[in-house]
């Protein structure tokens, strides 16, 4: 496959969306064609997805029920968004893939990493990101950030904090799990210094 | 696990809806607590999803996000719906389950039945019918029938011929797949004559 694809993970607040739009700036001022996005969205069909689960009148919805919502909408993104734009040489930036899955729904829910990998297969036949950079912040000053921000607050921000800090000690594992392709910056540092990290690892690649 | 899962299948316009209203009426004249049911769809969740499913304006859908929406409407369903009733003791009678994924995903997209049923899996955590009516029309019956009644056309009517074929000659195979649990019966005569095969069947597990 040509093209550079590269995965932001992290939880909400950890500054992956700020770094991202610097980023795609500055890559497209070099001369590259960038795809930004994100999951779950990014196309109709996903972001029609995305409504029925981050709803916050949603309270029934299953912990399957929700990983197999995710996984049709990486499915839709990735034919529709990921996939054209690679074939075409591109970089794609995608703000959460596959890891968000094992992370949320694997360990936050507890249905395992594995189970949940399995039925992800399914979805992306084994397109895996060249590049996934955990944005790492501990979930406490994570939540803080997003509860100053002004976005509507969603289905998942209600979830507790030990909810949080599972998810936090998720990324932590499968950063061992994939250490070739997961690398880590401290995203607890100011954004200039977050995003000076983001750059240097996508340079690296380029 | 309690109580009787019976599933419906079988193309529209197979008569499925028909019988399972006239069933469901005697069952309960009969002193037996019933829920009648339907896939993709039956609680809000679902039918949010079945909304997405349905729509006609989603035709760049892909054959794997189909699939996995269907899971996971399945998925809720189940959870909300389908074994809250069993556990009870109670018969549930449900239009259209994990086969129906099995023969338009499987056989009529292509996906394969093997991998869909495995997918399923994931979302049924096997589960399965103690047994299963097909509705045995050829679809050119059954489209005509589809066709002069007066309920909107959704994104799966507006399919060819030829899936509809594909998606018959799936069930005649998933028929042979599990002799035990799915029975066929003739849908191509009369609602009397169809539903007292219906009848018949369902009375012999009773």
């Amino acid at each position: 496959m040509a093209g550079l694809f590269i995965t932001l993970e992290g939880g909400d607040g950890s500054g992956k969306t700020t770094a991202a739009i610097r980023l795609t700036k500055q890559l497209e001022k070099e001369g590259y064609t960038v795809t930004y996005t994100r999951e779950p969205g990014g196309v109709k069909i996903a972001e029609e997805i995305r409504s029925v689960i981050v709803d916050v009148n949603n309270k029934e919805m299953d912990a399957k029920t929700e990983a197999l919502l995710y996984a049709a909408a990486r499915r839709q993104h990735l034919v529709e968004k990921v996939l054209p734009t690679l074939k075409q040489g591109g970089i794609v930036l995608c703000d959460r893939f596959i890891d968000s899955s094992l992370v949320y729904q694997g360990i936050g829910r507890g249905l395992g990493i594995d189970e949940v990998y399995q039925m992800n297969l399914f979805a992306t036949e084994n397109v895996l990101p060249n590049l996934t950079i955990f944005f790492d912040v501990k979930p406490e000053v994570a939540i803080k950030r997003v509860m100053s921000n002004e976005r509507e607050v969603n289905r998942l921000d209600l979830e507790s904090l030990a909810f949080h800090q599972s998810v936090y000690e998720g990324y932590l594992q499968i950063c061992t799990l994939f250490p070739q392709r997961i690398r880590k910056i401290d995203a607890s540092l100011s954004p200039d210094e977050v995003y000076d990290q983001v750059y240097a690892l996508v340079k690296e690649r380029l």
